[in-house]
């Protein structure tokens, strides 16, 4: 990319932008860079087996020196599932309200890394001053407790990132600071980047207060046990479910890691509170009366490893659902996870239970402001230049028309690449470039060692499968020593299929023995013999076309 | 089972129940049996490299001599796609209304099974007699002209069964017999079977001609031109496409092989009409201005080698993106779906396209009623017992209950399983058993050849990767005479992992040296031997568990 001029603030995010997923943004001024968030992305179906998948961190190492810090907008996993790569590469300090700090410390540790991370609790009205540039905050609500807007102060002017935001204006926590974000876009914004989740979503998103009416409701009508499932991060809401089992008289057992420490957790800061004897232990639920019986749960996408999974499938250690039993899925299913929670849902009722989900039950709303909320942040901040960040290509796009009703020009505006950087300054803004960006995936141990041709193979062997072609050559003699030998897996079924497999093997021998009387010494082309004989011959029996590995033994 | 009693009619499905997709039921009565549907159902993602599912025909082969005729509701892949695979087996005669006996043509033809294929087309009054059952129908509205209700009647008493239904009392094509309907009701019906897809959406399914409206609205405002997608079946939203382009004075190209097929079919049998000249070439459509264009194309699903698709990633022959375009998705996606459409969108937005989609345009309909024509369709058929079929378990559960408001207790209803026999009489109704059933995949040419086992190594090989360790053995002197080799594939990349790889090999080789010094004489030993070693070697290395295939060649 070309230089940043001395009055030029740089941005741009390495990941985040047009897909699904939020990540690792950056401010640089001068010689001076603040990062905001760093998240992970869960894969996509076509990535097998990959676990998550992180930015490029490459401009990050190459510049650590300018870093000033991480700040962090909240705790949710796309905001700091990132940070322990990261960290490895750069150990720079971290800033972030208590939850998302207390939850990236567990993060940390599991990696091995607390010791040694900067880690540093900040609140509202902190500023953290550096050199040439400063960051203050603005409170803001979304789904988990400790949200903030980000501002990053500059001679040239104020950068401001929303982070994930709606306006909820009867939250359960503490309502968004709106006279702070007023007095912001008074001081003056020259460059807004405002979460574009719900761009598509006309009016205004449910307040989370009425979702805890509905979910009182249902503890309040339900005289059997009730397992309460939602992601264990929305402290909220799980504050709503522990308000209406208390109020209901009953009991509350905790199933599933992330809830165990969400729990814990929230208690700790204070977004939890329950009275003495209120939380039992798994194993004392089978003393206590089913109406005054309820379960906090992992598994409200259908993941199949978690909680409510197992209990639906009749697997879990601990609890079997009975009949009078009723699940309520307080959450709505992200699109890759519909069939997965389906699944779930069908087998609970399968079981015998009650199962109330679906938007129709007012049991779960987004963290997310629709489009009013979107026109409120870009009425209050005023900006002179606009990047829609967060969300998919068209609810860029969207956001973008959105600006421009409120006043922004379309040609203020920056529907962005990840790596792309915009330049602004008093003068103007423009993209002067790219910085290194682009997926690195995580697979077990391995981070970037899975790349596209481990994927290639990967996706042709899942849709299939393999042939294996093993022969011993003797190469003095130029003869087949031994074999041709085929074995298959995830092609056909070998044991039905011993015709096919024998009069290829047949098919093979015979054409080798003509290839070796070529007095051949090349293995390429030995191999390219039997790929060539080979995929043909299985394509016209069975229409499938496997992967054909050829492995020549030389005695 | 045990077997039916001579009062007792049988009634049961191969598929179609507890699960998406609705396929092949059966009504038996005495010696004969009554087919309807035998559609195929698409495989989820877990079922890697499988194309279709059929269900288990094992009892039909067993039964053909009584069976009487297949009779077909309507023209959709879920109720006629099976028809080949089951015609190879059993040639019965077919009876359908002359769309979905059109679309069936071409599928057999395919098949090479026309030629011997009986086919039978009825009109709506026709009865079809058999000795001691006969057919007849009654006129419902759904997303596809020739929609059937099917009545068998039987001395015992008379089995409805529904076929997918809404009621729309303003279709385009004609509205659904109510009068007839009544009048089965008032006759008496001993057993129901009515679709439940919709069980779950409270109220009435918008009507088709509220679509057309939103069509006509667009084509008037849109300046560009209009890339139209469906789905091709959907002949009353082609006709209401096709109205739209010629009242705003549009031509139209149509681009995709099962478009072509619809719009001639459709045109064949009246269902299409269009002036003359309105239908262009697609070579075309370059000298047309855009003003005056519109394309109805396939791939509103997001099917990556449709039409759509392709012109959306730029790779379509004969057609490209040019900003002004708009692109109409007169669908909704379902489920597994989601992200792929999602994936188009982006793309045509970032080509410059504008893209109308979503349920908030009024540009799509369901074509199964939601629960109120649920119920009016219960009030009418006033059935003695009621066995809800067409949907997932919640939403036959669901439907039992709605059956329950209007009449039916719940020891009337059945929620039965694929292959469990339903025997309905005057004198009562009772699930007598089991037939065979379960899900036959079809693979390229393979009918049945791919079993579990194939599936299971597919998805480790996906997720995980495949080692191959090769390895010669001396069997006289008991040594190994070349290797071992280890070739992995979607593992990781060879290359940058040759470290690895090497390590291992001399890990295994010195293993080997042990092993054959004590002169085993076994195989199976001697590749466990490789497994037990490898497996956690590279576990501990990568924290992967790729197949390990190991391979010994005697000498």
């Amino acid at each position: 990319m070309k230089q940043l001029k001395k009055n030029q603030v740089g941005i741009f995010a390495l990941g985040g932008l047009g897909e699904i997923g939020k990540n690792t943004y950056a401010v640089q001024y001068q010689d001076e860079i603040i990062l905001i968030d760093a998240g992970i992305m869960f894969p996509e179906d076509d990535l097998l087996g990959i676990d998550y998948v992180i930015p490029d961190y490459t401009y990050l190492i190459q510049n650590k020196e300018k870093i000033k810090g991480l700040f962090v907008t909240h705790g949710h996993e796309d905001h700091i599932g990132g940070i322990p790569y990261l960290l490895r590469e750069v150990n720079i300090p971290i800033y972030g309200g208590p939850l998302a700090l207390g939850l990236l410390k567990g993060k940390l540790e599991e990696h091995g890394l607390l010791r040694r991370a900067k880690l540093h609790v900040v609140k509202e009205d902190d500023v953290i001053r550096f050199k040439k540039t400063s960051v203050s905050f603005f409170r803001t609500t979304h789904s988990i407790p400790d949200s903030l807007g980000i501002v990053v102060h500059t001679k040239e002017g104020n950068i401001v990132h929303t982070g994930d935001f709606k306006f909820d204006f009867t939250p359960v926590g503490e309502p968004a600071n709106l006279a702070k974000m007023a007095q912001i876009g008074e001081n003056g914004v020259l460059c807004l980047l405002s979460d574009s989740t719900n761009s598509e979503v006309p009016g205004f998103t449910m307040s989370e207060r009425k979702v805890g009416k509905s979910i009182n409701n249902i503890f309040k009508q339900v005289d059997g046990r009730i397992i309460f499932a939602t992601f264990a991060s929305n402290i909220y809401r799980l504050q709503q479910a522990v308000e209406a089992a208390v109020n209901d008289g009953r009991k509350i057992a905790v199933f599933g890691r992330s809830m165990e420490a969400a729990i814990t957790i929230g208690q700790e800061l204070g977004y939890i509170r329950a009275p003495k004897g209120t939380f039992v232990e798994p194993s004392q639920l089978n003393r206590i009366p089913n109406h005054e019986a309820a379960i906090l749960c992992t598994g409200s996408q259908g993941e199949p490893m978690a909680a409510l999974s197992r209990i639906a499938h009749g697997t879990h250690r601990q609890i079997q659902i009975i009949p009078g039993d009723t699940v309520v899925f307080s959450s709505s299913p992200i699109p890759g996870n519909t069939l997965s929670v389906n699944k779930i849902i069908n087998q609970l009722f399968r079981a015998g239970a009650n199962v109330i989900h679906g938007s129709l039950n007012n049991i779960h709303t987004s963290g997310h402001g629709g489009q009013e909320e979107q026109k409120l942040m870009l009425r209050l901040m005023k900006p002179k230049y606009f990047m829609p960040i967060h969300g998919e290509y068209r609810m860029l796009k969207m956001h973008t028309m959105l600006g421009k009703d409120c006043g922004i020009p379309l040609e203020n505006s920056f529907i962005m690449e990840n790596g792309e950087v915009l330049a602004v300054s008093q003068k103007g803004a423009e993209i002067i470039g790219k910085v290194p960006s682009g997926s690195v995936y995580v697979d077990g141990n391995g981070i970037g060692d899975i790349g596209n041709i481990v994927l290639r193979d990967r996706r042709i062997l899942s849709e299939e499968g393999l042939v294996v072609v093993v022969v011993s050559i003797d190469m003095k003699k130029f003869k087949v020593a031994a074999g041709p030998d085929i074995i298959s897996r995830g092609f056909v079924y070998m044991r039905e299929s011993s015709e096919l497999i024998h009069n290829a093997q047949t098919m093979l021998a015979k054409h080798l023995d003509g290839v070796m009387k070529r007095k051949t010494t090349q293995w390429a082309e030995i191999k390219n013999e039997i790929i060539d004989q080979l995929a043909p011959y299985l394509y016209e029996k069975t229409r499938r076309k496997p992967m054909i590995l050829p492995i020549i033994m030389e005695i």
